[in-house]
């Protein structure tokens, strides 16, 4: 890594243009099928899931890389380093959710030295035209998917995943998003002709002619602002997306979260020099703390669109201050599901325990409030009670994450202290009844990590101040069993939450068409994405790249949808001309 | 005209669903070809331009309808009536800018009685889906079109339109723009499949499998709000995109030019009640005078769209408090022209003299500012001086001008006392040195018409006060002969004129590659549509339907583009359902 332009991994020297051409090749018949993919939404990935698909020393490997990284300064070469952020935690360096300091500094920059350099790498990228610049995406992307192990230790030691979480959103399943955003690039950015003939038949018998040509123009600046949930999953599609479609990219990392977007830079800086464009389409930005860096650079002038997923407060921010860009947002969710009936209890529970343990219920799309008839359910089983469901549902949770090593691999670690804070409150009463109180676990391999199984909280739909607390966002392992009145009251609180404070995911368990049926209309009207009845191994937490749509900027909880046609033509315009044919 | 829901115009009475089917076959082959014109942005267009295809007694079966309406209450039969508007024009009545008055009311309607029977009548509408909404659409359009001449003569005297530019911008070309959004419409809502098995290979060999469906969510009731100078051409595109979307419509004319649009709608409720939907799908709201109703509209939380051409203080007002709509707007234009060299100089004297006549500059694509190097151009009849040049536009003017029945039919009238206004202070030698001194034309049919022929002023770029004069926007029959001093300056001037004021239309004479590639360049970064060399019968003004973008989203003159995907796709969500697929 850190190879100059035009020297190859193996040492020899190539020719950009003839690189590029090399690349056109190599990932035309990827992109292509990824183009289809987006039409049919049928499953359909390049990037393997199987980690051994990557060799046998690729784990060990990534291991030593990122150990190597530890005490330097990851430097990306970029313009106007004015000082360092980290090592040290007091000086902005990161802390693994599993205890060790990453130890890793990265250089600070001026942005008034960046941004110029970044508008100035802007016309050669954009001339090369759409084709080309997918082409320098897709092998952007086919080297981080070559390191997907190393990309999957940082999402690991930065968020906090479990190991198959990290491997997947935070390497495949990211790519897999990054590549959906270029497929969609191309596809809007080749829907008109570059140029044609317009031939308009006159009273006079003669024909008009226009010779006509339509110009893509980038917006300018892309800065995308990271998380540090899934700095990768929700960072890929505005990046690529933007880069895509001619735009530099300022990547400012989230201060816990800097690795996988420092290595996402990097090796995007790689690639871009080889091929022969300016690194400086794509910079990193880290922050000192308590600097407000993303504040500072939404509103700068040169930045033309911004990327955010992250608190509604500072998505409402944006969207009112940094008005001379495009927004995207993908912001706080309360996510909930409703238990009506089922016709095989005992998998209905082990599908709900994992989804509510998966990642300690740090995703966005985690259910967070589930919603119980007060009279309880029907199922295969016989009926059962509300008690008698919560009360599975702990003996399920507990079955799950019996074992401290097989609770740690569903669980991860907690993201924040404020994620403990929330979990410790819940576990207190003070939000309402503990019906399964969260167990601290012991992680085998790093003492210093927070772990904690999931706090059930028996909350009643009929209390005010109940309500209030289900309709408020407590991300992480707080659940709330809710009782309600009955199945339409259940579909009707599910959908004022989904409007009024925004969500990603809805789910049921129901036999029953008419529950389905009144679901399926109140999520409509409230544009969340519905799941019924999910069995085995797929849970509501999950968003299937070029399948699912992610998001419908329908309700608080997303402007942006990953990926529709709007996330990425409102990231260029397009400039006609018109040349008078002399006729003869 | 004015047939109720169930009787076909001859009498008879139908079944609305199979008048559906009947209007998705007869108007299937249209749409497609739409479709497939917005792909190759060819010519093509299947409503006539040519007046005499409409029939020989269609001109004067128009001036029958009309008179016929005069001194009539033109009630469409919507709820919520609570008084008049008009018909005299001291309470909003309409006077034609060629001196009668229309002496039409039209019922005033309380928005909390319309707004709910819009939302009511959404469903119907929404669940009818995508082929049957464009067929709708298309029939409405056909309609529109049969009645062209009767469009015509409202758009003469009400934006006091030329009798040719009446026919097209006020009837076909404004279809035209409505059945481009239809296919655009259609285009998008038909990308993602309804429907569809998602089969996902897992480890163990069995596929996890889940039926998957997309619902497309229109965004609720959608404002147009008209102006004065192309309530039809500026106000069908979103219209039909929003109909065609599954969005109800509520259309508040200009108060100066209610006619065109009440004739549109109650086509379309005509239309829709025959096809057995609720008529209340589109309304109008005529406003009393200074009642401020578009403010009252345009944040009402039923809103969720608005359509809007004119001000650009009133579009911004729009953008900052319009927050729970999706805003497209139209705004003021400062458009320029660069006079640098041609090889045809009387066909350039010609094409630029009627491009400036054209309608007395009162299109939003007019151009305002003649830039000419202070130096002369070359020519193919020679170099010609700055003067020269200025003198034989003048004399190109007065050619064209010269008979005032010839000059009416190309001048129109003048919209507005603003407008005259504006023209008399440039006649008076304020703005600069009259070189081109605005001539009052009687007309011969009409002698209460107010019409003059173009003021052209000398301005000089170095002066500080005549680039603020010159940047401004003075919509009418007064145009800037600009010096600039070369070629560059020119450009460079177009340039950030476009950019700080907006601009629809570009446009240059010139032989010079060098230049034509910089104002080439210039106006893709400024994002203005560049017309070069234009000769004969084709004018910077115009905007031909299915093949050119009018505006780029990219300068304060347009946030929408007519008609982008952007423009259809703001209009309506997914949401997507997954259902687990028990094995076996």
């Amino acid at each position: 890594m850190g190879t100059s332009g035009t020297v190859t991994a193996a040492g020899g020297r190539r020719n950009p243009a003839t690189y590029v051409r090399e690349l056109t090749h190599r990932h035309g018949p990827t992109l292509d099928r990824a183009r289809e993919t987006v039409r049919t939404r049928a499953h359909w990935s390049p990037y393997p899931e199987d980690t051994d698909a990557y060799g046998p020393g690729a784990a060990a490997g990534a291991r030593a890389a990122l150990a190597a990284l530890r005490g330097q300064v990851l430097d990306l070469g970029q313009p106007g380093r004015d000082g360092l952020v980290g090592p040290a935690p007091a000086d902005g360096g990161e802390r693994s959710p599993y205890g060790p300091e990453l130890a890793i500094a990265y250089p600070h920059h001026d942005p008034d030295t960046l941004l110029p350099a970044m508008r100035e790498a802007m016309p050669a990228w954009r001339e090369a035209g759409v084709t080309a610049r997918a082409a320098v995406c897709a092998e952007i992307l086919a080297r981080i998917n070559a390191a997907s192990h190393e990309f999957a230790l940082a999402a690991e030691h930065t968020s906090g995943h479990n190991p198959v979480m990290a491997f997947h959103a935070g390497a495949v399943h990211a790519q897999d998003r990054g590549l959906e955003a270029v497929a969609q690039a191309v596809e809007e950015q080749t829907r008109l002709p570059g140029s044609f003939v317009w031939s308009k038949p006159m009273p006079d018998g003669e024909p008009f002619v226009l010779d006509k040509t339509f110009t893509l123009r980038p917006r300018g600046v892309s800065l995308l602002i990271g998380n540090s949930v899934f700095p990768a999953w929700n960072g890929y599609p505005g990046l690529f997306a933007s880069l895509a479609t001619g735009n530099p990219v300022l990547v400012k990392p989230h201060p816990r979260a800097v690795l996988p977007l420092a290595l996402t830079v990097r090796t995007a800086r790689e690639v871009l020099a080889e091929a022969g464009f300016d690194p400086n389409l794509v910079c990193l930005a880290p922050e000192r703390p308590g600097e407000g860096l993303a504040r500072r650079l939404a509103v700068h002038p040169d930045v033309r669109i911004v990327d955010y997923a992250g608190t509604t407060a500072f998505g409402d921010w944006l969207r009112r201050n940094a008005t001379q860009a495009r927004v995207f947002t993908s912001t706080s969710a309360v996510n909930s599901l409703l238990v009506e009936s089922t016709d095989d209890y005992r998998g209905m529970l082990a599908n709900l325990a994992f989804g509510l343990a998966l990642y300690s219920g740090q995703l966005c799309t985690s259910p967070q409030n589930l919603l119980i008839p007060r009279d309880g359910i029907a199922t295969d089983a016989g009926h059962k009670s509300f008690r008698q469901v919560v009360a599975d549902l702990g003996g399920a949770l507990a079955e799950l994450l019996a074992d401290d090593a097989a609770a740690v691999s569903v669980l991860g670690a907690l993201l924040s202290p404020e994620v403990l804070a929330r979990v410790e409150k819940a576990a207190s009463g003070a939000l309402g009844e503990v019906a399964v109180a969260p167990r601290a676990v012991a992680h085998p391999d790093h003492p210093d990590a927070v772990v904690r199984t999931p706090a059930v909280v028996v909350l009643d739909a009929a209390r005010p101040e109940d309500l209030a607390t289900l309709s408020a966002e407590w991300l992480g392992p707080v659940h709330f069993a809710v009782a309600v009145d009955s199945a339409a009251a259940g579909v009707e609180l599910l959908a004022c939450t989904a409007r009024e404070r925004g969500a990603l995911s809805a789910g049921a368990w129901t036999t029953s068409p008419e529950v389905e049926a009144a679901l399926e209309a109140a999520c409509a009207e409230a544009g969340v994405m519905l799941s019924f009845n999910l069995m085995g191994q797929w849970y509501i937490t999950q968003s299937a790249v070029y399948s699912d749509l992610h998001g419908t900027g329908m309700n608080p909880a997303a402007g942006a949808v990953y990926c529709d046609a709007a996330f990425v033509t409102g990231r260029f315009h397009t400039v006609g001309v018109r040349r008078h044919r002399a006729s003869g």
